[in-house]
């Protein structure tokens, strides 16, 4: 598969989340270009703060291989990877980071800070922006849903984190 | 229970690690003192990269609460985190942060960096250096038996990553 055939397959992927009610993010790992790994965030569903898309689909890439270094892998994800799953990219030894959106909140590849460029013993490359309109349409889609719901005094499954 | 006997679970935790022949470190989510969820680092049993001591506490007290918001935990551990494991203690919540030992080569507390310092939505408190020289002692004990290992030329389980 091509790099927007796979991160058509993670858009996809975010998409089962926004059927769920979840933010709409979805992650592939793929190997030589097969899908190894896919996962969409699921932590209001699981109720579980590591249930973003990324790490989900890291860890079950280090299961289906049977391995934890991942460096022959690639992750295709819609929105910039947050500390944690910047993070588990760096642990995981994963060789090539593609992601949509940008996340001007939590985003660790540019946004908030860089992760990649501090001195850990592994730095992936970083190529953002494919598919970023479909995936950011996505999230705007959701959280455009969501303000509605509060308008019209339904309580949606997502809540906003406490401060 | 007080943070040190809290800090001595979580050091019992890395015990287990050790005898494991992971690298040791532990961890313990607690809630007004009592424990929540404990766990240790199993990356190489395991085979997976996800599989720290901080981020499976974090999963289990999540699953243990019911919920992805741990703002009434604390999380006691060995070594300073990592930045996945910093990550985890953002998307969670949690209120304090209680580690051991500095982590020169990843710890991001302060070592490497100082996520906590970023504009994430959400900030520990965080505390060091309880039970540093009991923590810090057994990880120069595991490396000192791998340096051993290596000179009898034996194959440990654990492998230096690959850079």
């Amino acid at each position: 598969m091509t790099d927007e055939e796979l991160m058509r397959f993670a858009l996809a992927e975010a998409e089962r989340a926004f059927a769920l009610g979840e933010v709409p993010v979805g992650a592939v790992v793929a190997k030589n270009g097969e899908v190894v790994a896919a996962a969409h965030n699921t932590r209001e569903t699981e109720k579980n703060a590591t249930h973003h898309a990324e790490l989900l689909a890291i860890d079950r890439a280090c299961r289906a291989l049977g391995g934890w270094r991942l460096w022959q892998c690639d992750l295709f994800v819609t929105l910039e990877p947050c500390p944690m799953c910047a993070g588990a990219i760096v642990n995981s030894r994963i060789r090539r980071v593609v992601y949509g959106a940008k996340d001007e909140k939590a985003g660790c590849c540019g946004s908030v800070t860089d992760l990649f460029a501090l001195p850990f013993n592994h730095r992936p490359v970083v190529e953002s922006g494919l598919l970023e309109e479909e995936s950011r349409a996505l999230l705007q889609k959701f959280f455009e849903r969501l303000r509605q719901q509060r308008r019209e005094g339904s309580k949606p499954k997502w809540k906003k984190p406490q401060s």
